[in-house]
């Protein structure tokens, strides 16, 4: 029976959240059971009796704050995060979710559970909305400063998570540039574009707008553009919405025009909600890790516990191994 | 008078939108005239005659198509957008537009017109959409491969055009990154902002989603990024309308909804619609270049022409000399 650590006291809106995504899990998927670290005084009068036996509690005082440093997580041994990510590095639980401190999750996951062999970093791949189905995009703040084979393991990554876990056969690869054609890109882009040449899901260069366009699976880029790429998104489509919203107010022909919209808005809601998709799995550690949205609500959590099992069900980080392997050389 | 120079056959629509662009704006503003480059037999019938003395004719057969290399740009000089060019070399006239292949007319205004003193590489500007107002961003596509020092003329050149072009006061100028604190960004971005922080209108990190939301007038960034910035941009909002648009279909009760709300989506489309802006400017050359989109209809060319009287009307240049020399060092 898989078994999840959960950080419950990480997230902005402290356990309530998180412990409701847990029991909102359990409920749905009865094959799993959790370990949520925290203060055991403040969990237990979260938790229905009926759910006591499938979740444990490790009780622990200190949690890392969002304004903290990450590299002071390594020496924060008593953390909910530190701890929760112990139990895996043990073998004691399966998978690692958090909706705290991303930082200290990554360094904690990189250092403690470790890198899978042949990945020189571990990425952060997010599912990004289009009008049908997502493209995962990676690596998406993990890693500032890549170099052409970091790309081709972001790639190589990728491709394995889409295949594993997202169920997606066949996806498609693409690297993210300035232009389709093969000239395109900077001095690393160009490089990783000679390196993926061997992939066969690889299917050249893509462009921003093709994440949204259903034309490409998995897009690969550096941290850097990838945290650019998604505050972009997340930027215009709050302005449309923005937009939208404000102009209603002028009128009550339009307000009209809204509530018969209202599916629509609806609609759109799913699709552009992180809600939806839980939280981003940062690829490339020896075990499944979940990095939930630090504003998750109980939605994004049970999601992102659903995440965490997906991956620890699937042969995700033995086909990464395999792949990396295969096709590094 | 201001003379302004126009590639008349670059687009991808042929003469037609950028003679009734230049007539539109000849209409409104009756202080300038134009040079159009282009086959004189297909340009004579588009000009009524009440213009002819505002409209002078350079006939030249031979256009640069956007499937030809940019390098070929230097050697065609019968081409239209070389004769305009050489039209602003020679002073024969003050600025030059163009619908064109991008990246010969980029080519062509460094080498033949000359970069400003002090300007390593000019950059290309363009304006993007807020609730309210406009955000600049520049570099989105002439330079991928950017070092620190071309970032910071960027921010002295995109702080001069808001300022002498776009008449805003106090400009506030940012860089784009990963975050907002100091400590992010990558290896270059972060050289660029201790470069950059003489500046007296730097304001420090923006992230992605600052662009769109009023906290910035400038962005600087390489142009990999810029245009990865700009395509994810217009690809969200695509998205997003074709999200509204196919629920639509489905309920006659969501059509009325969207009759009603009329106003807003036109209020939407004057926001994210380019032809409201017209071009972008390649600054940093010795004359205004206004680089206009392939597809511009009559109103985008109009309002690239205006763009192009605007900046030929200003200090910008002189402007942006003199702030290279003082801030650089």
């Amino acid at each position: 029976m898989i078994k999840i650590a959960i950080d419950a006291m990480g997230g902005d809106f402290g356990p309530e959240p998180i412990i409701n995504g847990l029991i909102a899990a359990l409920k749905k998927d009865p094959t799993f059971t959790a370990i949520a670290v925290g203060k055991k005084d403040e969990l237990l009068p979260l938790i229905p009796q009926k759910f006591d036996f499938r979740i444990e509690i490790i009780d622990t005082d200190d949690v890392i704050a969002m304004t903290d440093h990450a590299t002071d997580a390594l020496k924060r041994k008593e953390s909910t995060a530190y701890k929760a990510i112990e139990l895996v590095r043990n073998g004691e639980a399966d998978a690692y979710v958090s909706a705290g401190h991303s930082g200290a999750s990554m360094s904690l996951a990189t250092l403690r559970i470790g890198r899978i062999k042949g990945v020189s970093r571990p990425a952060i791949a997010t599912l990004m909305p289009r009008e049908h189905g997502n493209t995962l995009v990676l690596d998406v703040g993990a890693n500032v400063d890549c170099d052409a084979n970091n790309l081709k393991e972001f790639a190589i990554m990728g491709q394995v998570y889409a295949e594993d876990v997202l169920g997606i056969d066949d996806p498609m690869i693409g690297l993210l540039s300035n232009g389709e054609e093969e000239s395109k890109g900077n001095e690393t882009s160009k490089e990783a574009f000679k390196l993926c040449e061997n992939l066969p899901h690889f299917i050249g260069n893509v462009e921003g707008s093709d994440i949204f366009n259903g034309s490409v699976d998995v897009v690969v880029c550096d941290g850097f553009v990838g945290n650019i790429m998604l505050k972009t998104a997340e930027g215009v489509a709050d302005t449309i919405g923005k937009i939208i919203k404000n102009n209603l107010k002028r009128s009550l022909v339009s307000i009209l025009g809204a509530v018969l919209m209202r599916k629509v808005f609806k609609s759109l809601k799913v699709r552009v909600d992180y809600a939806e998709y839980g939280g981003a799995p940062l690829l490339g550690v020896k075990a499944p890790v979940i990095i939930a949205h630090g504003k998750s609500n109980a939605k994004a959590m049970k999601n992102a516990i659903f995440q965490a099992i997906a991956a620890a069900s699937s042969n995700l980080n033995e086909d990464i191994e395999e792949n990396i392997v295969k096709y590094k050389a």
